[in-house]
């Protein structure tokens, strides 16, 4: 399934249950912090070691699928409002990336440059 | 593109640069973090009308496009290390919540269930 | 009772407790936006009208209060471990804005300004 | 200074530049979110090595220190607007934890209980 046909499921998924209303872009972007402030509570007292085997975990690792699900379908939810590709998106901020952070230069441009 | 040649993207270009040392889980939620935090400053001081129409102002939809791959490129990125199908937890997330949400009952149920 | 007041609480329940390490940096700015998360929760499907009497709704009241204080008890411990005293940054802070946002120029200033 | 100085502070820096339509529940808990988001990302990267030395380093503490007075200030103001009292909530929870997490259970508790 694309990201596409999942914009599409959830269209109808809202649509079904008239709340188009409620999914304004400011709403939107504090649903995705929300749920960002919930895989966060997942981790945040987990050693680095313990949080490497997350995915492994047969507790946590349902969890935090579920904490990824609810990121990305607000995600995807809020581009599909705002008439934007993501797939478009990220590639092109990839295609940008490469020309920012040569391969050669590794680590150290990493270290420079604090954020994408 | 699916999400899954967008990972494979990925995994070449943080590969070509020795970035995996610094792509621990609990340091890819952080990121997350940052780049919602970055979308929302976009959003914050917007009126809801103005909010509604950013995907059409020519200033803002470029700088909302990128803050959206942004979070999109940090979310595969960290499924990927965990190994969690985000495509798979999303529709299963979505076959839960029409369980959870029946679509007779409309924007009263939304209104009782405060997350989810 | 002041802000290090407030520390002091809190060192001595954690110390009570032997938490100490789990508060390390990171943790605690993971546990800070974990709570933020669950403020944005309390607001995010309420209109703007809501939100704005939400101080004075009797069921969300409690709620929200929970909430801030608990971003401000990670905020002080975040601080607290850090050696940072967090009313003289934000004496400092109001200081700065004093001179990059000159009163006369009102609103306006925000708009060119895209964050504090 | 007091928290409620500090308010006292904010709300005349705020009216000089006419600033308080903006200053809505829902934006300020989205500018809350964003400044998170900032402190966030100076310690995305960073080992857990680093971040306990974050305090000490000369060309991170002012950075960080910034980024922690936007967080208070924002929470601050956040609370004001709806007339909570800070200190007083934070006092109320460390009551409500004392019970919920008995000292003598030390560590353990913790782990049982994800979230405050």
């Amino acid at each position: 399934m694309t990201l596409e046909e999942l914009a599409e499921r959830q269209r109808e998924f809202i649509a079904a249950r008239d709340w188009e209303p409620f999914h304004t872009p400011k709403n939107l972007v504090m649903a995705l912090t929300g749920e960002v402030g919930e895989l966060t509570e997942l981790f945040q007292w987990l050693t680095p070691e313990q949080a490497a085997r997350a995915g492994a975990d047969p507790d946590l690792r349902p969890k935090v699928s579920d904490e990824l699900a609810d990121v990305l379908l607000y995600l995807v939810r809020l581009a599909d409002t705002l008439d934007i590709d993501l797939i478009e998106a990220a590639n092109a901020k990839i295609d940008r990336n490469e020309h920012r952070f040569p391969a050669a230069a590794g680590r150290a441009a990493l270290r420079r440059v604090p954020k994408d």
